[in-house]
């Protein structure tokens, strides 16, 4: 029996990573958990980010994965190494994968990351990106904005326009010439963004990088048949299901709601 | 010994009720719990802001809270049936207080009320206030970048001057007198809402409203002490101290982090 791949995200954004996943392993049975409970992840703090990302992952290696997949960019900046303790199998997160594709993409060496709150306060990027390229020269920006004006659909809106415009000025100005999208939700903007820099700026999106990196830990010969998937979500399975034709182009089948247990405590 | 006076919230914009209950009655005791490890609830289910608002309400009960105040409009809009079922206690959200205020203000019968997915989706204030005036006409409008706005800080902002005028475009052309600001958080964003909609508009507060319902209820004489103020978060207490500063004009004591025993399961 295929043993699936586990992918989870703070909500719907991951699917980028997902769809990458599935197009480059048709072969493969994927299980997706997006936590539209709690989500977002980005403002909040890396205990409660962990806290979180254990508990998915957990449900995840309960259903017998091979691999863990972890396409929040927030939780692959802060969570990895507690990850890591809960299992043997190999946990990929986004974020060595983005590091690596912008120093392989950079001429200038001056490169740009934008992310969530959580994930540039964290310095994740800017560490990974030193390790390859110590000489790098990185601008970080959180763009809080960037995934509720996503969620909202303002796709191509100018108030987006201008935001997307305020956040990268100092990035512009520093002259980057690769960029890393350091959000799953983010490639959603990726024309805008494009537009305010200009075409000689390339983005990097993570959810291509990533599939690079599985593909040497997928090796073993599969048995030929189209893999499955399964989806989970903690809320708001319709409005999932909605975003997931948006961002897929295709219907999604086998989609189901898990519970939490809570109940509050003190320490 | 007085018992105290619960306040909860998804977060932090529940701190402008929490400021005009304390303006209104010094002498109360006031436990406020802000839900700052899954803010916000707006975009959320209704099932899961009941299972939220539960959990919050019971671990305000277990501190022998007198009166619970819902200072959060999407959990008042949904959850207050369910909250009635665990306690004898009164209950107070935030809807009723605010419908009547605004009926109590307009004169056209024209009101707009904003709030966040989950609020206007519910209906709750459209059908309160044609309970008090049912010929009045209401004009419902979703603002889901406000809470992301206030949080971000861009209070006079001008991409946070068009949102507004964006959002707030066709309540403007159908001439409302009244506007309900139905979220806690969107008072912050008070002068530039005026500004968009000119003096002639009336906005109705619904922390204001509620120190009218509290204070029947608050008739019993007190010590003549002034009440104390406990402050309780699930996460981010330094950013949720920052922010109260700004909201109340003065450092709050008495904050503690409190967590959450939790795993995932199937139905």
């Amino acid at each position: 029996m295929k043993k699936p791949i586990g992918i989870f995200d703070s909500g719907v954004g991951g699917l980028t990573v997902y769809k990458a996943i599935r197009s480059a392993f048709p072969e493969e049975d994927l299980i997706y958990f997006g936590d539209t409970a709690r989500v977002p992840y980005g403002p909040k703090s890396p205990n409660t980010i962990i806290e979180y990302s254990v508990q998915n992952a957990r449900f995840l290696l309960q259903k017998g994965i091979k691999i863990l997949v972890v396409a929040c960019n927030t939780s692959s900046a802060v969570a990895i190494p507690e990850l890591q303790r809960l299992t043997e199998i190999p946990i990929i997160g986004v974020i060595t994968p983005g590091a690596e594709h912008a120093v392989a993409q950079t001429v200038n060496q001056r490169i740009g990351i934008i992310g969530t709150e959580g994930t540039i306060r964290s310095n994740a990027y800017v560490h990974a990106i030193h390790q390859i390229l110590p000489q790098a020269k990185v601008f970080s920006q959180a763009c809080p904005l960037f995934v509720p004006l996503v969620e909202e659909g303002w796709l191509q809106h100018p108030i987006s326009k201008s935001i997307v415009r305020e956040y990268l000025a100092n990035q512009k100005e520093q002259q980057i010439d690769t960029l890393v999208l350091g959000c799953t939700h983010y490639p959603l903007l990726k024309e805008i963004i494009q537009q305010e820099l200009g075409e000689q700026v390339r983005l990097v999106d993570s959810a291509e990088a990533i599939t690079h990196y599985l593909k040497p830990l997928l090796a073993e010969k599969l048995d030929g048949k189209v893999g499955t998937d399964r989806f989970f979500v903690s809320d708001n399975e319709d409005k999932f299901a909605q975003l997931a034709v948006r961002i897929l182009g295709n219907q999604i089948n086998l989609l189901k709601r898990v519970r939490l247990f809570e109940s509050w405590f003190e320490d």
